[in-house]
Order: structure tokens, then C-alpha cells, then sequence
């Protein structure tokens, strides 16, 4: 959603991606750049049906170069994984084998915790129509498998590597609430900001006339200042609202100006020497 | 991965995904089937570019025709927003605003949580090139953002409507641990199966003088044992192995029967009563 940052840092290494006979170069492009996304940049291919390198896979890796140029290919499956400690294999359905069947996070989870002894690991990934054959599973120790729609499972390999990918990433974040940035800081108002908004809004409804007696006048105070409080605004927030407030006062709705008022009439817009008092009373 | 099977039971509902100005049909396309796969089903579209329906739109949902179907299109964001009360927006870049940012984990649970109270909510995805602009984003109450690796953070809006739908079929799990399918029951033997295949190997290990000494020999076969006992066998995976050694027994590399050994020659293949003592000696 944001444009490619080449200037910050660049996530790499992390578990390997290995295709068993991918068919579409694009779908090997979305694979390239669903793994950069998240921080992976080994991909290893098994007997591309198109061969390597693949012009469709360079333009649908939307410029995820790194993980494109260190594709490596392999002639059988046995040669790809030869160098890997742990191995997932990815599948929809059940398969014989006797194998731990993880959900995606636990899977990021442990393959993080190999990863981080030292262990090499590699998450399998099987061809567009017919997924991994079972001979091909059984090469793997684990199986993986996606909590999907019983009536529509069918997830394309870009997304099946993208939701490994991020599970991966996220796998190493210290909490799962962590994100990237945070709620820019508001610093709510000291109070007698806020109590300057009540007095000034208060002063305007009752040279209205809006509280009809005292005690109708005490429950709408209550509750009008419950509203303005529970946002916790800023000091620069209340000056909005408060110039709001005022120009409000100020006009009638044909833009004529309003006669002065007697007594109890508050502070005009940019007021600002409002004091620690003028909520409270 | 696997085949659509319409039999099974359809998940439908959920948060609405709605896209703003998308250009693409087929990045349309891919979102319903995204979608389709987590359970999702509302969809709605803020002025689509090239009008709907869009019959790349239809050909890229890959059959995920419930959603492509249920397509609602707005003229604007406020009228798609209009019957929500939870929305988010989804952004890579921080944004003005003060509103809380969640990563995709909360976002789904507290979406999961005020659908489960009977709460309308949506999810914004922006434009393919420039996302959402900054007034829309300030239509949502959140905002959620994906942990991407810091190089290469653009992601497709396929991809985000994937892994918000994704984060939104996982909250609804009882854990993350939960699979749609378990690892097949594996019950291990009774010990006494277990200390047979040992009596067997050890037995046809001592033929072959396998064993320097005593001493050498406690210590090979303890070993032996904890490698054995670690898999947990089924009885049937015993009996596999039970033939395998027993065949290996038999015959020498050239396929020539072994003359017949002397009295510490153990079981044959397909031997099957084996008593529980024979382990123990």
C-alpha cells in the first residue's frame, strides 16, 4: 500500500520457500514478492514447467530483485531439501504418514525457534492444480495447513506462501499487538483547558435559555461534560472546539451578529486567559 | 491447494470489505476469492474504474461467486460506510488523526468481538497505486497495519484483503493451534510389541558379533533402545520394521540364504509371537 523503501532496512534469510513445479511464471513473481514483503529471500524452485530464469516471474515480482536473482533450481525435491534440518510441507487435506498436522502460527513459531539454533528450514509448496503428491509430503516432518472455508479451500500458492511469509514475520515480532508505527501521542489537556470548554459552552446554553430549571440544568451539565471529557482532548483539540464554540456564539444562522449579552456571557473565539475556575462553576 | 467443494459448509458473513476506486478487475477478483476462502462474503465498491459488473473481475474470483454475486457498488465512501458502526482503514504509513493503529491479530479479534454483539463493521482497502487518501482514512475509527519488512512494504490489495480475512477466520478459532484436519491417531504399541523388535535386532546384532564386548554392548543397546523408543511405533509400524530386519537377517547383499545361526538367532519375519520377556533379557 506504501511505496518500496529501498533505503530502509531489508529483511532477508528465514525459512526457504521451495516450489515443486511451479507452471506460471507470475505465480513465481507473486511468490517473490509475498516473501519480500515479509522479510524471506530463499526461494528455491523445483523443475520450473517454464524453465529459469522466466520474464513473467521478473514482472510479477514487482521489483522484489533480491529474492528473484537468488533463485536457485533444483532437478529433484530430494536435492532441494538435502541441505535443511526441518521441513513443512503445506496441504489442504489430510494425508497418510502420521505426521504433526500445525496451524499456520504454530508453524512460524517453530520454524523460528529452529531458525534462531541455527537450524536450516524450508516450508514445501506444491504445484497450482494438484498441490504436493504424497510421496512428496512424506519427504517432509511436518505438515502445515490453513483455517480456510470448508466450502471454498482452494488458495492460490502466492497466497498460501504469503500467509507462511507472514506468519513467519510475525513470529518474530515480540508481541502480535506490535505494529509498525503507533497512534501518534495526544497528550490530553491539563483540566483547566477543558474545564475553560464547559464554561464557555455552559455560559452559551444558558443565555439561551436551553436548561429549562436548575435541575434539568444539573443532569445536562453531568452528562455534557461526561461527553467532552471521555475523548481525553488535547489543548490544541480544545481550541478548535472552542473557536468552534464561539463562532457559534457569535452569529445567529443569517450571519447577523447577535446583540451582547448580559452577565453570564462567556469567552469570544481565541479566548484564551481562561481560568482554572471557570469550569467549576 | 485443494478443489472447491460445494458440498461443505459455506462460511458467509463477517466485517465488509470495502474497496475504494479499485482499477483493476482482476485485483477484484482476487479480493472475493481472498475473501471466499476466510469466510467472508460482503463486499462493496466505491466507484470501481471500469464500471460493474467486470467480467475480469468474475474470471480472476476463481468461482467465488456468492461474493462476486453479493456485490454492492456506492457512489461514495460515506454512503458504503453509512449502516457500519466499526470501520477500519487499512495503511501502511503513519497518518494524522490520533486514531488507535492495530496490528491484524487485534484488529481481527476486536472486529470478531462487535460482530459477535451484534455490531455492523467494514474494513477500507484504498487504490491500487496511492491507497487511501487522507480524508477517507479519517472516516474510519482505526486503523490496522500489517508488520512488513521495512524495504519492501507495498502490498497488493489482494494480499491485504487476504490476511485481513485470514486474521478474521482465525479470531473465530477456539485457538491458534486448531487445524481443519488432525494428525491421523498414531496409538503406540504395548511395550511388550516394542521389547520384541528389540530382542530381534539384538539377537541378530550378537550373531554378527556386533558387539566388541559386554560393556560395549550395554551401552550400544541402551542406545539403540532410546532411538527405537523415541518414535513411539504403532504395532503395525513395528511389524513393518520387524519384517525389514527379518529380511535383512536372512538373506546376505548377494540374495544368498545365511547358513542357519546358533542358538541366540532370533525371531523370522512374520514372527508374530513374541513374549514379553523377550525385551528384557
Amino acid at each position: 500500500m506504501a511505496g518500496t523503501d529501498r533505503q530502509r532496512e531489508n529483511l532477508t534469510g528465514g525459512p526457504a520457500i521451495i516450489l515443486v513445479e511451479p507452471q506460471l511464471g507470475e505465480n513465481i513473481g507473486m511468490v517473490a514478492r509475498a516473501m519480500a514483503n515479509f522479510g524471506l529471500s530463499n526461494l528455491r524452485i523445483v523443475n520450473p514447467r517454464d524453465g529459469w530464469p522466466n520474464d513473467k516471474a521478473v514482472s510479477a515480482a514487482a521489483h522484489a530483485d533480491h529474492v528473484i536473482d537468488g533463485v536457485v533450481v533444483f532437478e529433484t525435491l530430494e536435492a532441494a531439501l538435502a541441505d535443511l534440518n526441518l521441513v513443512y510441507a503445506t496441504t489442504a487435506r489430510p494425508r497418510d504418514g502420521h505426521k504433526p498436522v500445525r496451524g499456520p502460527v504454530e508453524a512460524g513459531a517453530i520454524l523460528r525457534g529452529r531458525e534462531n539454533t541455527g537450524e536450516k528450514t524450508g516450508i514445501l509448496f506444491g504445484r497450482e492444480r494438484i498441490g504436493l503428491r504424497n510421496w512428496e509430503v512424506g519427504l517432509a516432518d511436518e505438515i502445515v495447513t490453513f483455517p480456510v472455508n470448508p466450502a471454498y479451500a482452494s488458495l492460490n500458492i502466492a497466497q498460501a506462501v504469503l500467509l507462511m511469509s507472514y506468519e513467519w514475520m510475525k513470529s518474530g515480532l515480540s508481541s502480535s499487538h506490535e505494529t509498525a508505527f503507533d497512534k501518534p501521542e495526544v497528550e490530553p489537556a491539563p483540566k483547566a483547558d477543558l474545564h475553560g470548554l464547559f464554561a464557555q459552552i455552559e455560559q452559551g446554553l444558558d443565555a439561551r435559555g436551553y436548561f429549562r430549571s436548575e435541575t434539568k440544568r444539573m443532569k445536562a451539565v453531568d452528562n455534557l461534560r461526561a461527553v467532552l471529557t471521555r475523548p481525553g482532548f488535547s489543548t490544541d483539540e480544545i481550541n478548535v472546539l472552542r473557536g468552534l464554540f464561539a463562532s457559534f456564539d457569535r452569529f445567529d444562522p443569517q450571519g447577523k451578529r447577535q446583540p451582547a449579552r448580559s452577565g453570564k456571557s462567556g469567552p469570544r473565539a481565541g479566548a484564551t486567559g481562561v481560568s482554572e475556575g471557570d469550569g467549576h462553576e
